[in-house]
């Protein structure tokens, strides 16, 4: 993330207690290139021991609480962030909180398919509304399009690919995730759409499958090769990715 | 909906109180090869005048009680349904009750997104669910895929299509059904993977820009128009079209 990192100053991170969002501010802190503020946001900071310790290493890396499923903290949130990025704004939101639990057709429920939609794909929506005059006031300050600017991050996953929902990826049984990532996916291109001439970018990223928490010891990338290719991409961001979805290495995934 | 119509024996129809739903059950009850049995499903029945005429005039046409977004009123809906179809099961689950508002980025809410993908995704997968020991006992007795032997028909929308949420479409705002519509059409694709070795046959389903209460006075079709061309579709579904996106018309849409 050099390059159009030089530009950008600011960037929030939901979920960063562990797994990718954890590593998202490690590398991020350790750039000499690095965003002046890392904003590292967790539901249970006092939890979250090693984000703690990178946040007393890396005077740029600043904790604050939020759950992105409460409206409450998301408010508290934008109240403690806004006299941190001041005047010049928020230049890059990465929506990276999520849930997942392996859910098949018989184990499926509606109360899991609700609470996944709801962390999934309808906080990402509402923590980019809360976050709005942040970003827009970055974006008055800056052109084109990109994280230098204006961007909102949207993590989602290839498993909200309807399309690539065949073959061998059919094997993960996943409904309330698989669907909660489709919602996001459309939520991504409905920001894209309404943002888009105010100049805030938005994306929709899948990381790979990556050995965390949630990706388990099987998967294919560590977290460090995930992150490491998000922030490349990242950086290399431009108009043409608006509205897209794309994988860690680039690649435009289809819906 | 006549040649594979010849062998569907039984139809359930959810949100048959109006619209594009009521225009299925008059449609289907007038047919000379109409399925012995057709189930109009309502969440307040005594309130649904027009389906009640249709099922005094017409004997074939069974009016059940059926709010979709309750499992109670669900479980109790089988427990109607399955001496009515008896050992032959249910050849095919319509399910086409949903709710929408248009809502942009400023008015779209938390509660408004998930009280819509309750109803629009959550639900179709919940009767789904509880029909399914229906849908199998008719997936036995059949060969080939299809409405003659066991399906379940997903009535989605174009507005459930990220791809094509650019350009004239995105004009129409509504975040809560957009993204609800993208799960569902999920939920189809996961079922259809599901369901497919025991014989059942999912699809997604646009019925085109309806003038109904949904769609309102300014859509292209008549609900005459967009039902008639909804039951051609359906009686020639067949193993290609399986975990498909289809509109009214048959043509494929990008997911
Ligand atoms: N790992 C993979 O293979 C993979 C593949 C595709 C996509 N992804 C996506 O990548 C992102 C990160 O995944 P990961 O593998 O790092 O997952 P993870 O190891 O399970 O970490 C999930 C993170 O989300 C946080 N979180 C969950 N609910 C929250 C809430 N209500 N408020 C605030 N934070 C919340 C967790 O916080 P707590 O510590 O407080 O629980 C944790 O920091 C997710 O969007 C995921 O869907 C991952
Ligand atoms: N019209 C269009 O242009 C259009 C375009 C694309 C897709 N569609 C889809 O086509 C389908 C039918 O739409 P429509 O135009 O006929 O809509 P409509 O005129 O608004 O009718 C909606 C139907 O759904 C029922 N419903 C809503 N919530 C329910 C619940 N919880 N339980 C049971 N029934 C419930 C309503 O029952 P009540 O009478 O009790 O309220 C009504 O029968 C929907 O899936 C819609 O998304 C329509």
């Amino acid at each position: 993330m050099s390059g159009a990192l030089r530009e950008c100053r600011s960037v929030l991170l939901t979920g960063a207690s562990r797994g990718i969002g954890l590593q998202i501010v490690k590398d991020l802190a350790k750039k000499t290139e690095m965003p002046a503020l890392i904003i590292a946001a967790a539901r249970n900071p006092e939890a979250a021991e090693d984000l703690q310790r990178v946040a007393k290493e890396y005077s740029g890396v600043h904790v604050v609480t939020l759950d992105v499923t409460s409206q409450i903290s998301i408010d508290a949130a934008v109240e403690e962030v806004s006299p941190l990025v001041g005047a010049e704004g928020l230049n890059c939101l990465i929506n990276n909180a999520a849930v997942h639990k392996a859910t098949d057709l018989e184990m499926v429920t509606a109360e899991e398919m609700l609470k996944t939609f709801e962390c999934n794909a309808v906080s990402p929506l509402m923590v980019t509304k809360a976050f709005l005059p942040l970003l827009r006031a970055a974006a008055m300050r800056g052109s084109g399009m990109g994280v230098h600017r204006a961007a909102v991050i949207n993590v989602s996953s290839s498993l909200g690919s309807v399309e690539l929902n065949c073959g061998a990826l059919t094997e993960f049984k996943c409904y309330p995730y698989r669907a909660s990532k489709a919602a996001l996916n459309m939520v991504t291109r409905c920001l894209a759409e309404d943002l888009e001439s105010e100049g805030i970018f938005c994306v929709a990223v899948h990381p790979g499958w990556v050995r965390t928490d949630m990706g388990g010891p099987q998967a294919d990338l560590s977290v460090e090769e995930s992150v490491s290719s998000i922030l490349s991409l990242l950086a290399g961001l431009s108009e043409k990715d608006h509205g897209g979805y794309l994988d860690y290495a680039g690649k435009t995934l289809p819906w």
